[in-house]
């Protein structure tokens, strides 16, 4: 928008320069994206736990039968992986406003992100991977092995928690992988040409 | 080498100052350690493929029973998933024996790294937990769900295979989380202080 009313500014500059280089020759500053994705992360996390832990489900047919997350050991790691991350997300928003306010720790702060992102995104990307796997033999069954069978058309309420606790924390282990390109680009911005 | 024979010129700089800096103003180069770990990366991956392919184990107790590793969508995923990261790591081995002899383009080669290990990342750390949770149900069962039983009593060969791949991919992620540690901090040195 801005662009279409000067158009004599962009002469100064040659036409594949961005403005905003310009007025940020230390690099370009992304630690607002940074601060959205880490709360994004956070609330995944959080839904991810709550949707999680609430699919607990007792049926009575006849015998009462009951379905809980803590029941199995994979969505028990689940729970576990996404509490660390929230917990870090929590801790690493705080440092990330802070960063806004004192500038002269951020190329610093961002190389500790990147590696500390990416322990985190191997626990919780792991914790998605034994949930989903388990919640699709839950959904399907294995017709291979004796006695695996089925579960979900039994206990759809539970299902249904898993499976959406699975798809939030997807969305949150995408985030991380975002929240990693974003910090090494951030320090790469800072690397004179 | 070089540093021993030069002892004056350590006076000219502080004593923080690493000399490897003095030699390499354009950030320390760690591309050799890349090799090292992107060849560790691939051999994880091969060998995990193979020992998960090779686990294939029948039975005749009286009737004829057999595993194979493509029964379970969750090890199917995993020999998918490693065989993607083994492409990816014998094409960035390849890229960067070619970034030590051309210094040019390193800065921007560290950050496509940075960004494609961490997809690599979440994929095998996903397969490792959805192949890791299936075999800990195949090794104990889960007595809370009707018919879930342990297998491994009886498939002793498939277990043993399952398990010693599962341990390799997750030495895989590792290497991983390693590399993208030190694409980035290799970033980083670049940066002016």
């Amino acid at each position: 928008m801005a662009s279409t009313n000067k158009p004599v500014e962009s002469e100064y500059k040659s036409s594949s320069t961005p403005v905003l280089h310009a007025s940020a020759p230390a690099g370009v500053d992304y630690f607002k994206f940074d601060v959205i994705l880490r709360f994004l992360l956070f609330a995944a996390s959080l839904v991810s736990v709550v949707v999680m832990v609430t699919g607990n489900q007792t049926l009575n047919i006849p015998l009462p039968l009951s379905a809980k997350f803590r029941y199995s050991p994979s969505f028990v790691y689940f729970v576990a992986a996404f509490s660390v991350s929230g917990l870090y997300s929590i801790i690493t928003t705080i440092a990330s406003l802070s960063a806004i306010k004192n500038p002269t720790l951020k190329t610093k702060l961002l190389l500790y992100y990147v590696l500390w992102d990416a322990v985190i995104l191997g626990i919780i990307a792991s914790a998605v991977g034994t949930a989903g796997g388990m919640a699709y033999l839950g959904l399907k069954g294995n017709k291979h092995v004796n006695g695996w069978n089925k579960i979900c058309n039994v206990f759809d309420k539970f299902c249904r928690h898993v499976g959406g606790a699975v798809g939030v924390g997807l969305f949150g282990s995408i985030v991380t992988v975002l929240l990693i390109c974003l910090s090494a680009y951030s320090i790469h911005s800072r690397v004179p040409k």
